[in-house]
């Protein structure tokens, strides 16, 4: 985890975001706190140069329209032909056609290093179909430790099946390459209670696959690892009178801080092999 | 206006936002805050069926487009055959001709619950015109101590004539419904320096006319007091260096934390009857 | 320095601000904060009716695309129409053709008061090309002690061709005339780990010329001055686990509190005239 990290803050990787206008503003600055360089652009008359300088690319479909679903098209086939990582957040798949449509025809066009979503809509995406109570995942779906090896073998297959990284997260996340499964256990339930936190942890996904090019699926779950860490070192400042607000601002801050050590030291996860 | 508010925190409702990009992530934020779920789509091609999946439906014009205000009647329309709370935030009707004309043009065509604004907002909707200075109040058209009396006559003469609940917000809130108008001290001068207070205030709205469907101007008279009353309770809270951009953080907050006793007892209105 | 910012508190100018969505609050925000009144419109059909009820415009390129670049062209022609303070950040010019272009035209149809960018940018703008990583000043191109006297040449230079006052921030930050040249050594490079220090800049710059009409030069410099003080003064209140997150808050914090005086005190800045 230590060295995923640490390449970030060496290599202060430039991510393409086009993302949604909602947490735009948190995402560009978690990107900084963790070393990265933020870019957006949604324009297709600008992404393909756009995406050109950068290292990484972050499709997020939160609030798509036509003119930026073109420009996911445009930046991501541009960014398979140089080679840059390029990470899917289908926010919302499964909860509208255009958002599940999108979502589908996106993954069938590009090749992704990386998915990250909540269960509802990895499995949107996994089915082609699905149901989700608008952005967060249908509780009947959540990962616990009751369902899973059921779970763990559902974002493997997916995983074999695409040949991208599969992250899986909420109350426990799963990220796995096909072989491997990364189960994490960072994190704490109030940070469901801030808008964003998903979009924000495909951000610094991004910059940890760009600055770890050959080990993707160890760069996604140190991504993971340290946003849930974020959330637990920034409650550990939280005062009673704060709430949702402020702790959105400590996340971003105790990103800032982490340094590989700490990473290392608080990620607390178990990979699981071939078989669970 | 302590079941106002449990009733939120109870159903959890899901609140479709078509609203500007310049305070959008403190809309999302403050209705996670209050126990709703916020889910933002302008897309025409995405907003009906994110719309049919919610219970509620925030429109703001702060930055309307061709295609949002395309989204917003698609949604409007919808969320009304479905019988869903629709609420319209005009801001800056008056201030321009697309103002002006979108919002008439949206209260001839959707059927709102309720309509939330500064008196200028709200005269040009009720006159078919304005003069509006930008997005805050013209001054002359401020309610004070003085002009109350006429202020409350107007706002529950335009709520007869429309069938929606007026709230008109500044120094004095008024909320009314055509026969009974709440009017409301609570807030602080200070929270005219934020910018969003009055869009965060219509995201709670919603959220409270959406769990509590059959009181619509209790609803609605709650949703203002907690916002003001959140403002005061942060207020409380500021240390000397803190300005704006802090008391935006602390007033969501204040929102996460407030329960129903704490809004009961800090709430302060009365309510005028028929005539006053 | 000092009446430039109380002319700001004293006429509460209202800009028109058509920038990015990625820190449009925050611009919104610092504008409030220093004694200003935003307002956000980007729709072609809105904008030449809200720029006339406003005293400055405010341009920013950061997530351009067709319809707010159109918007552009029709604001800035109708406030230059109406002498209104019009202001240009080309974010991003020479990273992409479209920027760069965007950046070319726009200096060409339109005459700013002022242009406020990295030295790549402005770099871009005056030599009609440029090469730029990402939105941060290509380091190669740094202004430093060392490269001064060349840098100050090319930013008067610049300034005399086009009419405008050029403002070049970074470490240390450049405001000509074309005549005067203010060497400004305010702010704190923690400064460049938060999204849009810039952007805010601008707003910021923008508001102070629209209050100071007669004496744009001093106006743009006491804004540069203010921004950076600003950065000084959140620094210091900055606890061991504060982050970016929480300095931004604390920048707009220390921008609504500073007075005249503060302000007066706390720049730190030499004019140099015609030759250096």
């Amino acid at each position: 985890m230590k060295n995923c990290l640490e390449n970030v803050r060496n290599t202060m990787p430039l991510v393409h975001n086009i993302t949604n206008y909602v947490t735009v503003n948190d995402v560009a600055n978690v990107l900084l706190a963790c070393g990265g360089s933020p870019i957006m652009s949604d324009e297709p008359k600008d992404v393909e140069e756009i995406t050109s300088i950068c290292g990484g690319l972050n499709i997020n479909i939160g609030t798509l329209n036509q003119r930026s679903i073109e420009a996911m098209f445009l930046a991501g086939r541009k960014a398979n032909v140089l080679h840059h990582q390029v990470l899917l957040d289908p926010v919302g798949a499964g909860a509208s056609t255009l958002r599940t449509n999108t979502s589908l025809e996106l993954i069938k066009q590009i090749k992704f290093t990386a998915i990250r979503g909540n269960i509802s809509e990895v499995k949107t995406l996994a089915l082609g179909s699905g149901s989700t109570k608008g952005v967060d995942a249908d509780i009947a779906d959540k990962v616990t430790e009751d369902n899973l090896a059921n779970a763990v073998a559902f974002v493997k297959g997916f995983s074999l099946k695409i040949g991208s990284v599969i992250a899986v997260t909420g109350a426990i996340d799963l990220v796995s390459d096909g072989h491997y499964c990364y189960v994490i256990r960072n994190g704490r339930p109030e940070m469901g209670r801030i808008t964003g936190t998903g979009c924000q942890l495909s951000g610094l996904m991004t910059a940890f696959l760009t600055a770890n090019p050959d080990e993707p699926l160890k760069a996604a779950a140190a991504a993971v690892c340290a946003m849930g860490l974020a959330g637990e070192i920034a409650w550990s400042y939280m005062k009673p009178e704060d709430g949702n607000s402020t702790y959105r601002n400590r996340i971003i801050d105790a990103i800032y801080h982490m340094d590989g050590e700490t990473l290392e030291k608080g990620a607390k996860y178990e990979v699981l092999q071939k078989e669970i």
